[in-house]
Order: structure tokens, then sequence, then C-alpha cells
């Protein structure tokens, strides 16, 4: 791979994972006459997302919901002789391996139906606003030039510094997926998505949890109540040992790791196998060059306006590696196909919505977010009704012993218009895509009344909780005869 | 319940199904002047759906869909160490019972609190266009007048006539449901969604399945490629025998129920101990007396026009017993919802919209569909397009074993509108509810795309395929300079 073709490219894209393959691939696929190349640093297309974010965890996710299934079973009439099971661990990891190969190769095929999309293993950095030295495995370099750039590099897992012989043997999730081992007891450091994940999924599996957060709370992105709701579940959980407003002191290692840590104005030692850190993320911007050219920066990633363009406007960034950026395959995907459409049409058209971005939390039970949270709505002074649905009257919740949780809407009070939901259930990431849609949509609660969602299913719930609004809306309004007598003149309902 | 407080009421409801139901609420909840009835024959809310249908299969459903995940644990890296398990079907029966009585209570329980909506336990006959007969069970009578009335009695299962001494011991769903034994071995007649459901359900729970259908093919209004592939699945089950194409000749019962019947020019005899019909069905209009007004009716249902109206003018017809309506209880909803609101604004505004309507399968794997099948769609001459996406190449599919199955859009060629949607996956009664909103809006491929759908969920394929569909649109309309040009200027993409 390092023969490349080229020393003139009319786009560089710098990494291979949601957000620069598919800018690769769309602006490639418009644009038969422009020279692409994909320049990515294993040379392989997938990104953190595919080898050591959402899939993987994904893949340890279905085994452990598969698990609980176990003690569920009687419920459903069904008894097992012996429930007691054996957990394969290598299974999962070759079940893991074998998804993961599938998925790069599938990327690969793609690009390579692609005459003019050259991918490159290498790694960029920056010589100035018009080229790029490519730095190749066997020490070789090529400077190549470029009319546009799109960086889409990404961010890593953040690991604190800590006192003690140990802090560099602390691992984020990337080293976990690369050697994936089964630890019998496990720290995990932090209180945000990885971390809560981590816990949930590797508790299910045998694992003894130690969950260190500074903050008292946990998942404070979320919605409240599903935040409350999931760390009842965590407190449930006898593989769990909550360590909330702890301060880990110092980490060493003797065999074991040993965590030194305060809590309530104590201090103790604990000790485990591994110590896994989901504390917060970093940009992957070093070694880029980019002071070689105009693009800003803050040690939280690059600058960009909403179309996506830094400050050197041939540049652009998109993803993780973006300041602000939600850190989001799906939204990196969203970014890339905003800015190849803007490169067809030689022209910044469409800009990144932000508001419309949805995102789950493989979290048991799953949560769904899509628009603005409640808080959202507020902060930007939105005058707001805010109603839910629980899911214990929901038909096909009841059917599967899923009769928990509940879906919120935050709907504008002028316009009616669906601006936030969240859903906590089991289902919550199957119900995510229509909660995208409503939001994406702009959709008004009449809308969503006015559709025939099919019976029993627990998506029925949008249009139950959209008639629960809807109805209390239309009854203080029938309050008053005049208004009564003008719906009926105009024919409004 | 039979001192009936009135003998004048604005509205009178005929069926506590899921049509009838929820006319009396949401009139009763706009109009707390009006004085309605809502009168059903067993004083209980929830009609066939609830007793003797959708819920109690979709409970067996929920059993069985368990036992066959435990052959997939493996998979999930999960060994069991004893496999084999004993079914407790008195706690399936048991679970039934749980939540169809917590499902009829809330349903009356909403109706309680509706001083205005009076539930009648009684068989209702009409006497003329403005009043009907209540027939109670002890006997009594007692004859009330309507301004306006709904007929919702639904429909029931079909049996065939037969000769033999066992005609009158065949079963449909309803005595099914009734008693809801387990019997070894079962005689299901019919190909579509009833038997079919029925077939898997029962099979995959250890039943020995006989299927007669007259048809050499099964669930004849499914998508083809579905029907097919379903088909396929029955060959392969080891505990269905498939009798397609065959004719029963004659049905006795002595101990066992022996099936005398012919196929491929042989005839055979088969013993099972039990016979169930989902051969079709009929409405309930006997002894409702429609005689005595202008209600025009076939054997198949009670005429209506696009409000519900029948030819008497104040009497208006809902759901199953509706010929032609689409039998679903969500449909019957829908239109309960037309109904009340016609009957709020006291005017013909809302119409039915068939075109717009979502059902599922219960099949495994499901089927869901909304909208037009892509016959329906050429019957009626509108120029498509057709693709689908396979779920092989899906994420979430992979990480769930599921990666089999497809779903399918049927594009408007001139609008780019999507009509229509099927879904084949074990996920596709969670994916219903996003299709019936893509139909329901009238979405074109471009706003789908326009959304950010989480990863990794199935409802991703939405966007994949419409992502596909658009992208050979643009390629091939790309294979014009001038239209290329065109498009850049006209900023469209």
């Amino acid at each position: 791979m390092n023969k490349i073709e080229k020393s003139k490219y009319d786009l560089v894209v710098i990494g291979g994972g949601p957000a620069g393959t598919p800018v690769a691939i769309e602006y490639g696929k418009l644009n038969k006459d422009k020279k692409i190349a994909l320049v990515d640093i294993l040379g392989e297309l997938g990104g953190e997302c595919l080898f050591q974010g959402c899939i993987p965890s994904k893949i340890m996710e279905a085994s452990s919901k598969h698990v609980k299934i176990l003690d569920e079973l009687s419920e459903f009439g069904i008894d097992l002789k012996d429930s007691n099971y054996k957990l394969i661990w290598e299974k999962i990891k070759l079940r893991k391996d074998e998804i993961l190969n599938k998925r790069t190769k599938a990327a690969r095929e793609v690009v390579d139906t692609l005459e003019n999309v050259e991918l490159i293993k290498a790694k960029a950095s920056f010589v100035d606003s018009k080229s790029i030295k490519l730095s190749f495995e066997d020490g070789t370099e090529k400077i190549v030039d470029f009319k546009k750039a799109v960086i889409a590099t990404g961010s890593k897992s953040f690991i604190p510094k800590y006192e003690g012989n140990a802090a560099s043997k602390i691992w984020n999730n990337s080293d976990f997926f690369a050697k994936m081992p089964l630890p019998k007891s496990l720290a995990i450091i932090g209180s945000g998505a990885i971390a809560i994940e981590f816990t949930q999924i590797l508790s299910a599996l045998g694992v003894k949890i130690y969950l260190f957060a500074r903050s008292n709370k946990i998942l404070k992105n979320i919605d409240s109540e599903a935040s409350e709701f999931l760390l009842e579940e965590l407190k449930k959980d006898r593989n769990i040992t909550l360590l909330l407003g702890s301060d880990i002191k110092r980490i060493d290692f003797d065999k074991n790791f040993k965590i030194n840590y305060e809590l309530d104005n104590k201090t103790d030692d604990l000790e485990c196998d591994l110590v896994l850190s989901g504390a917060g993320r970093v940009a992957n911007i070093k070694s880029l060059g980019l002071e070689n050219t105009k693009v800003s920066f803050t040690h939280k990633g690059i600058i960009v306006d909403e179309f996506l363009k830094t400050e050197d406007k041939n540049i652009f960034a998109c993803g993780d590696v973006v300041e602000g950026f939600p850190k989001f395959a799906h939204t990196a995907q969203y970014g890339a196909h905003t800015i190849a459409q803007n490169l067809f049409l030689e022209h910044d058209l469409f800009k990144m919505k932000y508001d419309i971005n949805s995102w789950v939390l493989f979290s048991m039970p799953n949560f769904a977010s899509a628009g603005l949270s409640e808080k959202e709505a507020k902060d930007r002074d939105i005058d707001i009704i805010v109603d839910k649905f629980n899911f214990s009257t929901e038909a096909k919740s009841q059917i599967e012993n899923d009769d928990f949780g509940y879906l919120k809407f935050i709907v504008a009070k002028s316009s009616k218009k669906i601006i936030g939901i969240s859903i906590l259930h089991n289902e919550a990431a199957s119900m995510g895509g229509e909660a995208s849609l409503i939001v994406g949509k702009e959709m008004k609660l009449k809308e969503l009344i006015d559709t025939i969602h099919p019976h029993p299913t627990i998506s029925e719930s949008f249009v139950m909780l959209a008639k629960k609004m809807m109805g209390e809306i239309m009854l203080e309004k029938l309050k008053n005869p005049v208004v009564k007598t003008l719906l009926k003149l105009e024919r409004w309902i």
C-alpha cells in the first residue's frame, strides 16, 4: 500500500472511522472525476467505533443480556432443570473478531469498488495549508498536495493521572478490547456512558465491579429520572460495589492492583485484577502538524464552523476530533454527509443540525435520547410542556415482561412540536430510530396521532403519549365555550 | 349493571373492543355534556383482540421465543449444562389471565372516570333508526333512543363445514383461548396470519403441528419474498408437517380427531388431539337487527363510506364488522378516532386513510408492513422504484445474531415518496412504528436521509436503504453533465 499513486489529490481524508470513511465514499461516488486519498494509520476501516467502541461493547452486551434472560425464563413458563451455565469467554472473543472482520472487510469492499478512492496506510501530518506528509510503516515518507482535506482522527479515552507505580497500567476501552480478558474483579473509573455500560455488561457476566467516581451521581447528561432509575439498578446488583463521591489517592501494582482511595473522609484500600478508565475523552490532534496550518484548536479539539470548516478554508474536521462535537459514530456520519454534499455542490449550503441528534446508552435497560433534553430546552428559555408515558400500561411491554421505564416528550408549548424525546426501556435502542425521526422532522403532536401504529408493539407508546398530551391541551381549551364553538367552526381538533 | 340510568343517549356504541371503546372514551372526554352508552355483550372491555386474539397469542409467542433462544445461547458464549427444560404451561396460562385482567381493568378504570359514559352489559339490537333494544342476562329488556350509534361488534373466525361427526368440534382461536390446552398434536386449517402464527408459536413449544391449506402458498397478502422465506422456515421445522394443496374430506372424532384428506390425488388419514381453524373471518352482524334500519350490509360486513357512516345517516360502523376493513385492532382504533373527531366537530371532515395502514405478523421472524405493497402499487398503476436492504450487513443484526431478513421500500418514482415498506426481521415489530410514521407522513427518501439515527441500532437500516436508493437516483442523473451543472446551480442534491 506504500506505493501511493499520486502526489496530488482533490480530497485527502485523514482517519478511516465513521467520520472519515463516509466522506471519502460519498464524495467519491458523486465525483468520479476527482481523486481522493483516505489515509488511516491502521490501513483498516472502522475506527474506534468498530474496533474498540460501540461494536465490541455491544457484542459483550448481547451475551450479558442473554445471561440475564436465564433468570426470567420461569416467568415465561420455562423451567430449566439446571440454570447454571458456563461462560465460554473465548467464544465471545471469537464472535467479536468475526463481526469486526466482517464489517471492516465490507467497508473495504465498498472503497475498492471506487476507482477514484485510494486507501493509504500511513500517519498524516500537515506540512502547510496545501500539503500533507504521509509517514509509512517502513519509515519512508511522501508529501502529497490536496485541494481539500478532512480531519477525522477521532478521540481516545482519557486516563487520569494518579500517584503510585501503576499509573501507566490503567487501561482504557482500547486497551481492553485489544486483549479482551475476563477479569475476576475490575475497578472502573468514571460515571459516564462508557463506565456505566462496562459496569452493567461485565457485572452480568459475573465480574466483580468496583465503580469509582468523584461525583455522587451517574450519567449526568441523561434525563434525570433515567439516571436515578439506573443508579438504583446498580445498587441492587450484588456484583457491583458503588464507590461514588470517592477520590482515588494512588494506584499501585504488585501481582494485583491496589487502589488507595478516600470516601466519606475515610481512606481505604481495595484490590482488583484490572483498572479501566472511562473518565472522559481527548481529541486525537497530536502530531497532525496543525501548527503548520491556520486550523484553530484547543485541548478539547479542532474548532469548526456550522459547515464543519476550520479556519483554514480548505480544511474540514468531523467527528470526535472536533471541539464540542457529540461523540457518536452516527453524528460523525451525519457530519460526513454534510461535508460531502457541500463539497459536491462547491458551496456552503448544508449546516450541521445538532438539535436533531439522537443516541442510545446501552445500559440495562437501554436509554435513548433524541433532540433536546428538558434541561437543554429550559436553558434556551423555550416554553415547554413535558409529559411521560409509563410502559407499565403498555401491552407489548407487559407481554415481554418489560413493563417498566418511560417515554417522555418535550413539546414546544406554542407550536406543539416535539423537540425532545427520552426513552428508558429494554427496547429503547429499537425505538431510538422513530424518536430521531419525530424530532428530525419536527413533528407536532397532532401529526403523530394522525398515523396508524401497529398493535401490539412498543411503538404505540409514541401515539399514546401524543394523544394524552393533546387530550389535555384540548380539555383545557374546551373549558372556554367560545373556544369550543370556534374549534368547531374552524374544524380544528 | 342492569339498572341502566337513561332511556335516551346522545351516542350508543355497540361493542367494547378496540373499535368501540375508544369512540366512547374520546367522544366522552370531548363532550362532557353528552350522554354515552357503551354496550358490550360481556360487559368487559377488550374485545377479541384482548381476550382471544392479539394479546393472548403474543403472550404464547413470548414464551416460544424464549424457548428458541435456548438454542442460540451457545452462539453468545453461554453453555447451559443441561439445556432440557420443562414447559410449565399453567404458568403461561396464569400469565395470560393476569395480563388480560390487568388490561381490561385499566380500560374499565378509564371509562369509570368519565361520568357521562355508561358501560352496559347487554346484547344490542336495532328496533329502528333511532332506538336500540338492550337484552340483559337476566332476561329483561329495555329500549333506548339514540341520536348517533356506532356498530363495533367485530368479527369471528370462520369454521369451514366438513363431512363427519366432528364438524362442530373444530375450534377457532376464541375456543382455543377460552380453555387454552396444550395438545400434543394439533391440526391447523388455513394459510393466513392466524394459522401461521399458531403454527410457529405452538411448534416452538413442542406441539406436533399438521398444517392443512388448500393453497400451495402461505400468507398470500404479504410481500412474496417474505412469504417464501417463511415457508422455508416452516419446512425446516421438524414439529411441522405441511399439507399444502390438500383438501380435507371429512373430520371424525372418536377419542381423537381423525382427518381424512386428499393430497396429490391420494387420500390419507391423520389423527390428532385438536383441530383449529384459522381459515378466515366473518363479521358479527347477526341479531343486530340491521334489517330494521337503513344500514346496508353483505355477508362480509356492513357497508360504510369513507367517514365510516352507514347508509343510515346516524349510524356508523367501525372495525372488523365493516366490509373490507383491515382486520387489525390498531386500524379499528384509528377508525374510532376518525368517528369521534367528526362527531365532535358535527361535520364530516376526517376520512379513513387506509393507505397509511400498518401491521405486524408475529411469525418467526416477524414481518411488518406499512402502506402499499409492491403488488398494490402496481395494481394502481403507480410508477415505482423498489429496493431492499439486507440485514446481513447491518451492525446490530450481526451483534444480536439476527443477520437475516430484509427491509424493502416501495417509492413513487416521480415524487420520491416512500409509499410502502415491508420488513422481515426478528425486530420487525419494533420497527413497524417507524415504518408507519414514514408512510403516514409521506416522507421522501431525502427527508429520511436528513435525520440522525442512533448507532448501532436496527433503525439505521431505514436511512441506509434511503441512501442506497437516493444514491442510485443521483448517479443516474449525474451521467448527464448538464444535469450535474444544473444540480449544482440549483443547489439540490
